[in-house]
C-alpha cells in the first residue's frame, strides 16, 4: 500500500511525465519522446474503436512522421490521476492541440480539443505512460494566413 | 490545524473537484456536474454584483438549460488554493472557455476568458465547490464557419 | 537536504508564486507583479542571445509600460519543476499569450506561444522568480474586428 505522501509523489511524477511529452512533441524531441512511454505503450490515437499504435518505437516514429514540417502545441489541463497501484495508474487530462503548416504555398492549420485518457505504469523506479486514448469534443480546419482573423466581436 | 501533508492532501483534493466539473460539464455529465458541489452551492456566473444561483440542484438544472445542443470546451489554469480551516478554502483559477452552436443553419461561438474565485468545503471527507464568481477579463461572439479563419500573420 | 514532502512543498509554493504572476500581468496589479520576483530577477523576454532586462524595478516598469491599454491573457501550462538545492530551483512552463489593443481606431491583437524557462529562490522563506527566459513556438499578429472569426470548418 502507498501511503499518502507517496501518492502525492507518485502523481506529481506522473504530472512531469505527461508534462515532458508535450513539450517533446512541441519542440521534436523525438528521444525524450519515446523516453516518456512505456516499451509496449498502446496509443489509440483515433480513439478506442480504432486499432492501437503499439510500442514506443512504433509510436515514436509515426509521431514524428506525421509532424514532419509542421508547427505544433499541445497543451494539456486539469489531470484527473488516480493510483491504482504503488507501481499504476490512470488519468484523464483536458487538451488542445494546434498545428500549422505549409502545402503548395498556402498555410494549413488544425485546431482541437479533447480529453486524453491514459494509464501510467512505473518501470525501474520512473513513471511512464502506458496508453493514451484520445477523445475529441472537436476539431477545426482551416487554410490561409488571414491577417484579420481571430479579433471578434466585444471584447470586454 | 493542518499539517503540511495535509494541506498538499486537500490542495489536490480541490484541484480534483474542480477537474471534475470542468470534465462534466463539456462532457455534459450533469450527475458528475451535481456531484462536485456542496448542496447550497452559490454561483455568481456574472459576477459578485448579480443575484447568485442557489443550491447544486438549481445550478445543475441552469447550466444543462444554458448548453443544450452546445459543445463546450472549458479549461482552467494555474490554481491558487489557500486553506482557511481544515473543512474549507479558497481558490483563484484563470479560465478559458468556447461555445458552439447552431442557430438558423448559422453556426455561432463565444470565446471568452477570466478568473475564477470560488470556496470549497469538506464535507463527508470530500471536497466540493461550496460557491464560484466568474471575472471576465474578455469575450468574443461571432457567427459564421469560416475555413480560412484562425491563421493569421507572422508565424514564428 | 530536502525530504520527499520539503519538495512537494517547494513546488506548489513555485507554481502558486507563477500563478500570481501571471494573474498580476493581466489583472494589470502591477504590486502583486513585483512582489513575485526576486530583487535581481533577470527577464530574457526575447530569448537567451538578447540582454536581459535587470531587477524586478526595472522588469515591472517595463511590462506596465508595455500593457498600457491592453488587453492581455497570460496562461502557462504543465509545469517542470526541479529542486536545485533547498533554496533554488529551475521550471520550464509552457505558455500561450494574447494580447488585444485599439490604435487609431482599429483593434490589434496578437496570440502567441511557447516556454518559459526559469529559475527560482528562497528568499526569506519565500519562493520567487529569479530568471525568465521566454523561448517562442509561434506568434500570429492581426488587426481588425471581425464578427464571423474563429469558426472554422469540420466542428466535431
Amino acid at each position: 500500500m502507498m501511503d499518502a505522501l507517496e501518492k502525492l509523489i507518485a502523481i506529481e511524477e506522473i504530472k512531469l511525465v505527461k508534462a515532458r511529452r508535450c513539450r517533446a512533441v512541441d519542440s521534436k524531441d523525438w528521444e525524450l519522446y519515446r523516453a516518456c512511454h512505456t516499451p509496449d505503450c498502446k496509443s489509440y490515437a483515433l480513439g478506442s474503436d480504432s486499432d492501437p499504435i503499439v510500442g514506443r518505437d512504433a509510436m515514436t516514429a509515426s509521431v514524428e512522421k506525421s509532424l514532419i514540417g509542421k508547427t505544433t502545441v499541445h497543451h494539456v489541463h486539469m489531470p484527473e490521476i488516480t493510483l491504482t497501484s504503488p507501481v499504476s495508474a490512470e488519468g484523464v487530462w483536458a487538451m488542445e492541440d494546434m498545428l500549422w503548416w505549409e502545402h503548395k504555398g498556402v498555410e494549413h492549420w488544425t485546431h482541437g480539443y479533447g480529453h486524453y485518457h491514459e494509464t501510467y505504469e512505473k518501470h525501474d523506479g520512473q513513471w511512464l505512460i502506458a496508453s493514451r486514448k484520445l477523445i475529441r469534443t472537436r476539431v477545426d480546419n482551416g487554410t490561409g494566413a488571414r491577417p484579420d482573423a481571430m479579433s471578434a466581436g466585444q471584447g470586454a
